[in-house]
């Protein structure tokens, strides 16, 4: 009956004086019970939280999206060393496609950015993409309040730039810079049109060697898809740059045109109101998923949703009649 | 007390036998039935609709969609002939955006589509388009329903392509036709991506006079657009076509594209499998909006909601928790 030794496990109180103090254990311990699905961690997280979050610094919230294999990593190391190199204290929300599980998440990742997560001023956290699409959940948002907490006032969201979670990231962050791969226009028939209509800037990367020939005509491709596009921000026009990590070039005007452009939406009032706004829109985005999880797990919609669709593909019912129908089954319930 | 005689109002025999004649009357009295929120009325339409769904013939089911001046009307009562011609059944579904009431808008389609009107083998029936957003809803499936089990096998709806409603059309049509007016390449900058993703097939409208010149110019930026974006269905190309309402040229071109790919879309089996999918995807969206329209409705929601909004805007509650004790407010009740 020698049980094992009771793992150490910090009160709310501790751990929010530790996140406060800038202890990177503390922290990522936070993160750690935020990101957990498990009931009782859950109501810690949310108590950490609430007291974390009136003491947030300002910040710069950047978003770094692109296909896997747009060189997202080396473009943040040499990004990241840029940004300390200003003074400021950096940390990196970052998704390691390679593996499911946070352990090897964390040797991936560390390989992946040595120099960065060498730094004192910089703090990487990696997240497991398998869990959710494109690696962010409604839970990154809390993430960046405990990092901001913490004294990070600058903080990297790296996504994979696929579906749904672009639309999400658009509600977490102030500029969005997306990678590209050198190559004809042709590949832009392939891109989802959400992701080229939510990026702030577009990075070319890996403009070096032989590549440097095409980036030309990338940038030309990239420029007129833009001016396709609606703008974003009426007074931003969205500009596309040759970047690579390897030889270190392009990347600073990259830093230089987000720093500037925040610059410019905080002297206007325009950044205070748009973070109003994401919260709002990630609000009752988190809130119409929560409630469909709760609907669709729910027994009695479980017991009824099989019979009443296959009834709506085999047009005995109406779409609408069965929505009703279904509908009535979880309101039925005691 | 000599009360007023009690209105017309057949049962639902009555009714279904009606429509399955061919009777238009009936048939309109139907269709008024499924547009209402009268919970008495909902019930005796999804009685009748469940009777027509049987009975439904093969049927061309086309979505004409464009701004508010690019010549709907114009464009569909020349279409509708050329259909009728053939041989075929046509009902109209229209949007009437300049009266919010039925009664105004049926004088105005009447007027609007004068020939069509007065032809035996059509039916017109406006719709105003004030009470669900670019006149579209999920009862306007229903409709369709109705219109085939009446004989129609030819169903055109057309709506004004602004915002969700164009993704909600793309359940309910076999073909979608935008209609575009001749300009520079300068106004794509503006159209919204949703409508050009979703369209089968550009028509450039009122390429007569003035404008001839224009044309040409047009299809070209036209077909560079639907180069940037990715296919619809893999083996379908979309075209571009110029055509003149009042010249009455090109439109029956767009009639031989739309029947030409929908009977190589029934041949290859790819027709019905496409409605399924479309079944489908109404049933969650009608689903989904139902089970949202009822939590926003619910007292305990309403009551504690501005409340929380204002704590998640203020930052002093995460979006995360704001929404688990709203969904916490709904479920608890008895």
């Amino acid at each position: 009956m020698a049980g094992k030794a009771k793992p150490y496990d910090p009160g709310i109180e501790e751990m929010v004086k530790g996140i406060l103090a800038g202890d990177r254990r503390m922290l990522s311990r936070a993160i750690t019970l935020v990101e957990s699905t498990m009931p009782d961690h859950e109501a810690k997280a949310h108590a950490v939280l609430d007291r974390c979050l009136g003491m947030k610094r300002e910040s710069i919230r950047i978003g770094i999206t692109g296909s896997p294999g747009a060189g997202k990593s080396s473009f943040i190391e040499v990004l990241g060393e840029k940004i300390i190199a200003e003074g400021h204290q950096l940390a990196v929300l970052a998704i390691d496609p390679s593996s499911s599980r946070s352990k090897g998440s964390i040797l991936g990742d560390k390989a992946r950015m040595e120099k960065l997560a060498g730094s004192r001023n910089a703090f990487i956290r990696p997240t497991a993409s398998s869990g959710h699409l494109g690696g962010t959940s409604p839970r990154t948002h809390e993430t960046i309040v405990l990092c901001e907490a913490a004294g990070f006032n600058v903080v990297i969201v790296e996504t994979v730039g696929v579906g749904q979670s672009e639309i999400t990231i658009d509600t977490m962050v102030d500029f969005i810079v997306l990678l590209m791969l050198p190559g004809s226009g042709d590949e832009l028939q392939g891109i989802k049109r959400g992701i080229m209509e939510i990026a702030d800037a577009i990075a070319v990367t890996k403009t070096d060697g032989e590549q440097a020939a095409l980036a030309g005509i990338s940038r030309a491709d990239f420029e007129a898809a833009l001016h396709m596009l609606p703008r974003k921000h009426p007074f931003h026009e969205r500009k596309v740059f040759l970047t690579s990590a390897l030889a270190g070039t392009g990347i600073i005007e990259v830093w230089h045109e987000i720093r500037d452009t925040l610059s410019s939406m905080r002297e206007s009032g325009m950044l205070p109101s748009r973070r109003r706004l994401q919260l709002s829109t990630l609000y009752h985005e988190v809130l119409e998923n929560m409630l469909k999880a709760r609907f669709f797990s729910d027994p009695a919609v479980q017991a009824a949703r099989a019979a009443i669709e296959q009834q709506v593909l085999s047009e005995t019912l109406t779409p609408y009649s069965g929505a009703k129908e279904l509908l009535g089954a979880f309101l039925r319930q005691p």
